[in-house]
Formats: structure tokens, C-alpha cells, sequence
């Protein structure tokens, strides 16, 4: 075990490794002239201070969380969740900086070396922030793992366990309130953005007019990087560290314990190196695709992850010894074929999300199509399209459950996911390339650079646009499949502390059936919660810039200057005050149903209800999310799809009517949909925390 | 009992005779005009025509389902699914029939006797449907009983049980077709006719030059009237059949059956006499609030019913006796409180659905408001409304689940279910009156009568928006609530039929899970099914009536008739093709499930999923009619709110951006999310006929 855990840290340093020196491979390209470095200088100095707000305010409610937790949970727990906050925001922060600086050396790659060069800075970029996930992460849960060893305690001891748990649950909250915060600002100027400039004012995206397009692009970064790289961090901490949990748990008397918790780490430590590699074969082929270029690199860390996986159970379980666990018995073999369901679990999710949200097939064209008829039949169209999206992947999911849960019980389900999250380091750089193009066209045009340079940033950005629905697939279909982990984990929880309180979790128990409709109603409220910000946000902005327009008539033929800064300084307030209420929503929701029911019904009652109540939330959770994230990204090409000349093309009827469906879908895929990945580990985790405090 | 089925019979034949004379009434009322007549003849005949074409449509799976249950499971069951799908149909047909009488005989009304009288007439049109509902569901469950225990069947034998369920089926059958297919037909006419006429042509609603009015009318009475009218008579019927066959079987061997088994009829058959009386009630006080006029009518049905149920109760299982079930053990106190408090939730759940839909509040406002920024964010709006009008009905819903239960076990949620839907007579009542108005306001503008008619017709076309809204939350609402039922009746089938066979319903078990989501998956998938066909069926008509404004100019100028009969037609044909997929998915998603799983895991764990599948139907199922339902009734008020006069009024761009908004609400509230009402106990009828069938 020893060794193994110096491998896979050695692992993780290499990730923080690649970082390094591929974000100085970044930073060394040329910043392009005067006027860019200024615009960038701009988006740079918003983000941070956005930032840095959105820290100080989670920085409150934790530090409140680590004093209360430290009483009632012991140091374990609290360091373990102020290490997965820390690490959390640290990779968030970081990844930005380097988004942050990677679009005008983006911009000026595309302007000075054309497309290959653009999609080389743009995805070296990405790639830092990926691997700095992927990578501290894997060092935050090994690293402490190890500590913990160090200082005695058994690796199934309780103490590891809630560890463990409280390092998930600190990622969780930086995770929940980074999407939320981040999804509220980036929507909320986008929506603003495009209301008042491409609708009212007929001016383009981007357009240096527009007092709202330094917000809007501050905010690609602070959403859809930050955010997300907060999302993937804690959805890979969570998942490996439940999966530890659980086999801590389950396999708690058997002498192959210490194997079966490494083996979830040495599974995300070798995909880590697979990742690494992986990135070398982006490279534009001579088909100049490049979405073709950025799979390739998919592909061959999914191809490189095979045998590593492979080599990660030898080195670990082996193939030979038998493991039980009720009334299934495994082998390392089983185990590989459960990695094996992960990777194609995720290979399936990414195809259909492709389906879903690329503009070559039925969904977008249909909505495309109905745009002619007008902006109620867009939205209707795109609506029908966002919840017949989920069917696919919910089916993917559940045969995943059941194929994985054949081979090697809720443990198999855990070594799937785990594969599945193994991969993160390049999903997450396929993702991250996104905001750094988006930027890249924004600094173009508002640098006033030759149209030459935005059509290469704009090849760019619609590639982005898929990519960035693939990870939400991805993120949230591993949440569903990770939900009998964290389920089981909750059950065997139960067992271990609360052996003498009867706990029913059969569905004819009216407990139960109310605890699912109690998770079920989370997800939908905190969606519309998420909506409503971003509309109040998005509303805000609109007035704001009719306001510069009508008392600085200036600005429109270019003779004044609008105030940037104001748009995202009211931006930057307006995400930190709406983010903090729907963020408590599933922090506090599983303690009051636990009290509430606890107090009508007894503890027994309470237990089902709180139990039921996490699967409630996973069963319209994952609803909600696929067919907002998959919507949103429907939308968005359908729009680019009538801006490529179908329909009547730019400026006709349909593109308006897309231009609406696109606004409705932006905090449908990047603040409600995405936040209700984080918002459905966080309730479970919460729960797990419950069951902890009540047993001290 | 036998003397108790007597009174249940007399009670259903008095809401029939109620039926006759108020029919008479409304159509011994004067007509109007010629021209009336002839508009008003248009929209009987094309509503004939469809329904004739949909009942044979229906009447081929019907025939075909007929056959095949005939063989498979017997003469009870299948006799019992002929009447069920019969009398939904009478039901349907004849109030429909009437409402497209009252609608002129109500403009007239409103022309020659203001606002009492055209509210007298419209109501009364109603009350026919809403009694002939209540009525005659009540009398296909008793009668058949009746036949059925006069035959020589024991009330508590498996042949009664069937026959039970297989009426239900019938009801379930009608009612999915009548929804969907009427869901259609209505919001394809009026997306079409709204898209091409307000915003297109900037002619008003019911304009006699559009070429959709006609069918836009006629979609009222077939979808919001005949369709309306099947959902809530399948509601009806499964709610007291389910809670009679619970009673059948968890009380096989209790001296008591016959009581308990009455005791649903019997409430159902009080409260249709007080539904009666309260018709009575309905009057236009000095305050002129329409509402009041409605409100008054159902508060008094209400009252009345408190007594009266609890005579029903005294009259049956008496107040002294105790019954155990389980754990449980009750008295008829006791279930007089679970009927109590299924009045309390559809109380609540009137009052909540008018605080989301009502103008007068901050939801329908805020829509309003948001219009002001334009269409997108009047969608984002609109939709996080519709997404937070879930959480109440659900706390309610929970609340009424733990209450209930706790009080009588699952036969007091049966109870409390059958409560509340023995008020659908005046529920009914109140919601057919909007079709009614709606067709009225349409007549007096098409027949160019003075504009204080069609102020009179708007006063009370806006109120039956509310009631629709209402009715729609109340039959959700109680599919909720009413799901332990469905769900007990299925798990006490299964240990009847299935002893041997060991099933697992807890949570941590896979197929569970993989039912949950399964199921889950549904109501998405019929839904964006349900809102595609509502897409195309209106794009179709878009298309036609430019068609015919290109080809035919004169009908601008007036100089020229539409061809309204040709749109009549074209949704037709249009709506019989879209319904038979959708209704197709919960008819066979349970066989489906049910052998696939059983080939998979073998038969336990084919029972664990199916059933698990019942609940992840209900789980999301309510929330995505939920927000349907109340979604699409704020968008409706928000436009006309604007219309009122606020935020710029008719004809700004804020009325244009909630016009879309309305588009967007219209297949929302009147197509995908009432038909997910029937659908959701369709699935869970199929599953226990496949038990039944099975255990041939």
C-alpha cells in the first residue's frame, strides 16, 4: 500500500508538473499588440476581483462550517474539509489565471499563425487547468490518505472515512457556490449582453460599444472556467473518495482491504499520466478539423487507459483472489471489466450529447427549422429537444448500474465511476479550450483585428460550444451512476452507527415515498432559483447599458467610451448576493427533513426519509440537468447553425427567434443545469456528515 | 351493502338527471342571430368530426386490447375495461356536445343580459360536463359492482378486483388518447393561429379573417372540454376503483370488507348531491367578482360535504369498530380525518395554484415584468416560475402522505384521495366553463358584435384561466397523493399472486434504482414528445394560413372567406397520427421493463424495477406536470396582464415578448402537462393487469 500510494502522488506531481511547465509554454507566447494586452488587461483585472469576492464570501460560510464542524466532527473531518476547499479554489484559480492570459496570446496565435497555432495555445491552456484538476485532486485525497496512515489510524477506520467525506464535502461547497456564482455572472452578461446588443441595438457579439462585453467575457472566465474546474474537482473527489469510503466500509474485516481502497487511486493516478500523453496527440490533421484534433487526444488517453488500468488492478487486487460482499463474489478481472463500463459509459454519454447538440443531426436542425416559425415555436422546439435528450443517457446509466452492480456489487458501480471521473484531466482540457476561444474572438473584435482572425477564433468557439455540453454529460452522467455509491455509502453508514434504529428503506414505507418526492422537489427549485438570478442579473445588465446608451449617445458611433467596469463590478455583486441562498438549499435541506421527520415520525422514519430523500434528488436531478445542459448546448447551435446560412441566415425572422432560444438557454447549460451536478453530491454528502455528528 | 350500492346508484342517476334538465336549460336558451348560429355551426361540426375520427381511432387499439385481455385475463376484467372506456367516452362526448350549444347561447347571453347572464349560461353548460363526469364514473364503478356481486363474486375475490382495475384501464385508455389528441388538436390551432395572426399579421385573437379560428375554437371543446373531461373522469374512476381493490385485499379477511369496500362509493355518492347543491350557490354577488360567483359554489360544495361524508362513514364502517392493518389500527374517526384532509389539499393546492397563476401576485408579475427585457428573458422567467410552483404542492402533498397514513394506513390515503376526488363534479364544473367562454368570446368577435359583448366574454374567459390552471393542479395533485395507493395495490397483488417470489423493494437495491430512473425517464420523454407534436401540428398551420393569405389576398381586405374548414382538417388528421406514439410509451414501457429485467435478473428483480418504475413516474412525473401546468397558466396571465394595460400594453414590445411567452405556455399547460396526469396511472394500470396476467 505504501508504495502504491507514493505512485499515485507521484502521479498526481506530475500533473501539477505538466501545469507548470505547459502553462510558462503558454505564457511565453506573444500578448499580440498594445490595444489587446489592454482589453485582456481589462477581463483579467474583472475576473480577479470577481474572484476574489466569490472566495471571501465562500471563505465566510466556511470558516463558519470548519468551527462548528470541529466540535462536532473532530479534526479529521475538518481538515479534510478545509484541504478540499483549499485545493478546490486553488485549482480554479489557477486554471483561470491561465485563461486569462491564454486568450490574447490565443487571438494573436490565430492572427499570426492561423488555426493551428490558435488551437495549440488555446488548448495548452485548457490543458493546465485540466491536469491541475485531475492532478490536485488525486493529490488531495492520496496525500492525505497517506497523513492519516502516518499518524496511526487504520485505513478502515471511521476517522479515514470521515475524512474522506469531509475533503469531498469541502470541494462540494466551493463546487456549488463556484457554478452557481460563476453560471449567475457569466448568464447574467450574456443575457444582458445580447438583449439590449444584438436585439435592440443590432450591433454584433462582442462589440466594443456594447458596455456589457468585458462582463460578458470576464464571465467565461469566472463560469465556465473556474466554475467548472470547481465542479470536476469535487465530482472526482467525491466519486474516488466514496468509492474508498465505501470499500473502508464493506470490506472493512478483509485482509485485501488496503488493495481495494488504493486501487480507486491508482486508477485515477495512471489515467493521469494516460491524460498527459493523451494531450501530445491534439494536433490538427490535414483534414483541418478540430474537433477531429481535439478527439484524437480523447482517444488516445481512452485507448492508453486500457491497459494502465489494467496494470493499476494487477499492481493492486490482482486477478486471481476472489472478493465477496454479500451475495457477490469478484475478481480483479470483474473489477476491469467494471473500468471498462466506466469508459464506455463516457464514450456513450459524449456520442449522444454529440447527437444531441451538434449541429449535423435532427435535434438542433429541428429547432433550427422551427425558428421559422417564430420564437415560440424555437422555444417550444428546444424545449421538446432539452427533455427528450435525457432518455439516452438515463438508459446508458441504468444499464451501467446494472452491468457494473452484476459484476462486482456497489463496489463495481464505485471502480466504473472512478474510470469514468480517471479521464477528467481531458475532458476537463477538451472544456476548458472553450472560454479561452470564446475570449480569443471577443479580444478580436473588440481589438478591431482582421475578420481573417475572428472566422479562426469562431471555428474555434463552436467546437468549445460542443465540448462544454459533453462535459456537463459527462459530469452529471457520473453523478447518476455514482449515486448508488454514495447511496450505499449512506446505508452502510447506517448500519455501522445506527445498528439498533430500524431503518425501512422499502418503497411501500410512506417515509420513503415522501423523502423522494422531498429530493425530488431540490433540483426544481433550485433551478428556478438559478433562473430567476440570472433573469434579475440579466435584467439588471439591460438597464444598465439602455442607460449608458441613452445618457452617452457617444458611445454608439464610436466617439465615447462605455463604463465597462460598471457592468462588472454590478455583475460581480449581483452573482456573490444571489449565489448564497440556493447554495444553502441542499446544505441545509437534508438536516431539517432529518429533524423535521425525526421529530413527527422517530429516528427509524427519519433515516428512510433522508435516504430516500438522495435518490430523490439524483432521480429529478439528473433529469433536470441533462436536459438543461443538452438543451442549452441545442440551442446554441441552432443558432450558429441559422448564422451559417440556413433559415434565411443573420438578421432574418429565424435568427432572431434562435437568438431568443439561445438567451433562454444560456442559464439552462451554464447556471441552473450545471449547479445541479454539485447540488446533488452535496446533499448526499451532507447526509453522510449527518450520520457521522448524530453518532458522536 | 346492498342497500348502500342503492344509494350510490340513486345518487350517480340524480347527477345524470341534473345533467338532462340543466342541458335542456342551457339549449332552450336563445341562440343569438343567424350569423351566430352559422359561426357557431362551423365549430360544431368540425368538433363532431374530430371526435368522431379520435373515438375510431381509440376504438381500433380498444378493440384490439379488447381481444387480447379477453383471452389473457378473463370476462370480468375485460367487460370491466369496455365500460370504463365506454362511459369516459359518453362522458366526454356529451359534454362536449353541450359546450358547443352553450358557447353562442353564452355570447348571446352576455349581449342580451350582461355579465349574470352569460355566466348563468356558460356555468350551467359546464356543471352538465362536470356532473355527467362525476355521475356517471360513479356509476360504471357501482353498477359493475353491483353485477358483479349479484353474479355470485365475493366483494374481496380476485374476479372483482380485476374487473376493478380492468375498468380503470378503460378510463386510463380514453383518457390518454382524449388528452393528448385533443392537447393537440388545441394548442396546434392556437400556436398556429396566435403565430401567424397577432404576431404576423397584427390582426386580433378570433379574427373571422383568420384562417385558424375556426379550428382554433373547435380546439377548445375537444381539448379543454372532451379531453378535460376523460382525465378527470379516469382520475375519478382509479382513485375509488384503487381504493376499493386496497380495501379487497388488505382486508380479505376482515369482517368488515363489504363496509370498507363501500365506503368510496359511497363518499363519491354524497358528495355528487353536494356538488349539486352547491351549482346552486354559484351566483354574481353584489361585488360582481366572477370568481367569488365560482368560489361561492365550491366552498358550499365543500361545507356540505363535511357532514355529509361523515354520515357516509357513520352509514358504513361506523365510528366505534376498530381496524387493523399492520401496524396500524383505526377507527371511522379516523378516516373521517384523512377525508378531511384530502379536502384540506385540494384546498391548499387551489390556493397555491392561484398565487402562481392568479394576476394578482408576484409569480405572473414578475413575468410580466421580465417581458419588458424581451422574449428570452420573459421565457427564462416564465420557466422559473414553472419550476418553483412545484415546491408547495409537493410539501403539501408529503404532508398529506404522512398525515393520512399515519392516521389509517394506506387505506386512509386511499381515503383521503377519494375526498378529494369526489368534489370533481363542481371542480369540473368550474374548469368546462372556461371552454365555453373562451368559444363565446371568439363568436361575438367573429360575428362582429358590439366590443361590450367581448368585454363581457374576456371577464369571463380570464377567469376560467385561473380554474383551468386549478383543475389541472388538483388532478395532479391527487395522482400524487393517490400513488401509495397504486403502488399498496400493486405490492399486495404481488404477495397474492407471487408469494414464492422474493422481492426486494429497498432502495439499495439495483433494479430499484434502475426502475426509479426508468420510470423517471417517462413523463421526459412523453413530454418532449407530446410538445414536438404540438411544434409540428402548429408550424403545419402557420404554413397553411399564410398559404392562404399569399394565395387569397382578399381575405385581409375582407373581400374574401378563408378556407377555415381546410385547418379544421389538417389538425385533424394531424392530431389523430401525433397521439398514437406517446399514448403507445406508458401502455408498454411497463411490459417492456417488466421482460426485459425479467430475462436480465430473473423475475424478483423484474418485480423490484417494475415497481420501483411506478414511483420514478410519480416522482418526476408530478413535478414535470407541476410545472407544466402552472408554468404555462402564468405565462397566459402574464399576457394578459400586459394587455390590462401594464408595461406598455397591447401591442409593445413587451406584449409582443409575452405573446411568445404564452406560445411557449400554451402546449405546456394544455397539452404535455395534463396528459402526464393519465399517463402516470396508466403505467401504473398496466403493471397490475400485468400481475393479473401473469398469474394466469
Amino acid at each position: 500500500m505504501g508504495t502504491g500510494l507514493i505512485v499515485v502522488i507521484l502521479c498526481g506531481l506530475a500533473a501539477v508538473a505538466y501545469g507548470v511547465v505547459t502553462s510558462r509554454a503558454v505564457l511565453s507566447a506573444d500578448a499580440g499588440s498594445e490595444r489587446m494586452r489592454a482589453i485582456a488587461g481589462a477581463i483579467q483585472e474583472g475576473a480577479s476581483a470577481y474572484l476574489k469576492r466569490q472566495y471571501t464570501t465562500i471563505a465566510v460560510v466556511g470558516v463558519i462550517i470548519f468551527v462548528l464542524g470541529f466540535f462536532v466532527l473532530g479534526w479529521e473531518t475538518t481538515v479534510g474539509f478545509a484541504i478540499g476547499a483549499v485545493m478546490s479554489g486553488a485549482a480554479g484559480f489557477i486554471g483561470m489565471n491561465v485563461s486569462v492570459r491564454a486568450n490574447v496570446r490565443t487571438t494573436q496565435g490565430a492572427a499570426t499563425g492561423g488555426l493551428a497555432r490558435g488551437l495549440d495555445i488555446a488548448f495548452k491552456s485548457g490543458a493546465v487547468t485540466g491536469m491541475l484538476v485531475a492532478g490536485l485532486a488525486l493529490l488531495s485525497i492520496a496525500v492525505y490518505f497517506a497523513i492519516l496512515l502516518a499518524a496511526g489510524n487504520e485505513p478502515g477506520s471511521r476517522s479515514v472515512a470521515n475524512a474522506l467525506i469531509g475533503l469531498a464535502f469541502g470541494a462540494s461547497l466551493i463546487s456549488i457556490f463556484a457554478r452557481l456564482g460563476g453560471g449567475i455572472f457569466t448568464k447574467g452578461a450574456d443575457v444582458g449582453a445580447d438583449l439590449v446588443g444584438k436585439v435592440e441595438a443590432g450591433i454584433p457579439e462582442d462589440d466594443p460599444r456594447n458596455p456589457a462585453v468585458i462582463a460578458d467575457n470576464v464571465g467565461d472566465n469566472v463560469g465556465d472556467c473556474a466554475g467548472m474546474a470547481a465542479d470536476l474537482f469535487e465530482t472526482y473527489v467525491v466519486t474516488v473518495g466514496a468509492t474508498m469510503v465505501l470499500a473502508s466500509i464493506i470490506f472493512n474485516l478483509s485482509p485485501g482491504l488496503g488493495d481495494l481502497m488504493l486501487l480507486p487511486l491508482l486508477i485515477g493516478g495512471v489515467c493521469v499520466i494516460t491524460s498527459i500523453i493523451g494531450t501530445y496527440f491534439v494536433k490538427l490533421g490535414a483534414s483541418q478539423s478540430i474537433m477531429g484534433a481535439l478527439y484524437k487526444g480523447f482517444i488516445a488517453t481512452a485507448v492508453l487507459s486500457v491497459p494502465a488500468i489494467l496494470i493499476a488492478i494487477w499492481a493492486t487486487v490482482g486477478f486471481d483472489e476472489a472478493f465477496t460482499h454479500g451475495a457477490t463474489s469478484f475478481t480483479g478481472w470483474s473489477l476491469f471489466a467494471c473500468a471498462m463500463a466506466g469508459l464506455i459509459v463516457t464514450g456513450l454519454i459524449i456520442v449522444i450529447t454529440e447527437y444531441y447538440t451538434g449541429t449535423d443531426y435532427r435535434p438542433v436542425r429541428s429547432i433550427a427549422k422551427s425558428s421559422e416559425t417564430g420564437h415560440g415555436t424555437n422555444v417550444i422546439q428546444g424545449l421538446a429537444v432539452s427533455m427528450e435528450s435525457t432518455a439516452l443517457p438515463a438508459i446508458v446509466i441504468v444499464v451501467g448500474i446494472l452491468v457494473t452492480y452484476a459484476l462486482a456489487g456497489v463496489y463495481g458501480i464505485g471502480i466504473a465511476v472512478t474510470a469514468m471521473l480517471a479521464l477528467a484531466g481531458v475532458v476537463v482540457a477538451l472544456d476548458s479550450f472553450g472560454p479561452v476561444t470564446d475570449n480569443a474572438g471577443g479580444i478580436a473584435e473588440m481589438a478591431e483585428l482582421d475578420s481573417k482572425v475572428r472566422e479562426t477564433t469562431d471555428a474555434l468557439d463552436a467546437v468549445g460550444n460542443t465540448t462544454k455540453a459533453v462535459t456537463k454529460g459527462y459530469a452529471i452522467g457520473s453523478a447518476g451512476l455514482g449515486a448508488l455509491v454514495l447511496f450505499a455509502a449512506y446505508t452502510e453508514d447506517l448500519k455501522f452507527y445506527f445498528a439498533d434504529v430500524d431503518v425501512n428503506f422499502s418503497l411501500s414505507s410512506p417515509y420513503v415515498v415522501a423523502g423522494l418526492l422531498i429530493g425530488g422537489l431540490l433540483p426544481y427549485l433550485f433551478g428556478a432559483m438559478g433562473m430567476m438570478a440570472v433573469g434579475r442579473a440579466g435584467g439588471a445588465v439591460v438597464e444598465e447599458v439602455r442607460r449608458q446608451f441613452r445618457e452617452k449617445p457617444g458611445i454608439m458611433q464610436g466617439t465615447d467610451k462605455p463604463d465597462y467596469a460598471r457592468c462588472v463590478d454590478m455583475l460581480t455583486k449581483a452573482a456573490i448576493k444571489e449565489m448564497v441562498v440556493p447554495s444553502l438549499l441542499p446544505l441545509l435541506s437534508p438536516i431539517v427533513v432529518f429533524f423535521v421527520i425525526d421529530a413527527v415520525g422517530g429516528r427509524g422514519a427519519a433515516f428512510s426519509a433522508l435516504g430516500a430523500m438522495l435518490l430523490g434528488v439524483i432521480v429529478t436531478g439528473l433529469f433536470v440537468a441533462l436536459s438543461m445542459c443538452s438543451g442549452g448546448g441545442a440551442w446554441d447551435n441552432a443558432k450558429k447553425y441559422i448564422e451559417d446560412g440556413h433559415h434565411g441566415g443573420k438578421g432574418s425572422e429565424a435568427h432572431k427567434a434562435a437568438v431568443t432560444g439561445d438567451t433562454v438557454g444560456d442559464p439552462y447549460k451554464d447556471t441552473a443545469g450545471p449547479a445541479v451536478n454539485p447540488m446533488i453530491k452535496i446533499t448526499n454528502v451532507v447526509a453522510l456528515l449527518l450520520l457521522a455528528a448524530l453518532s458522536h
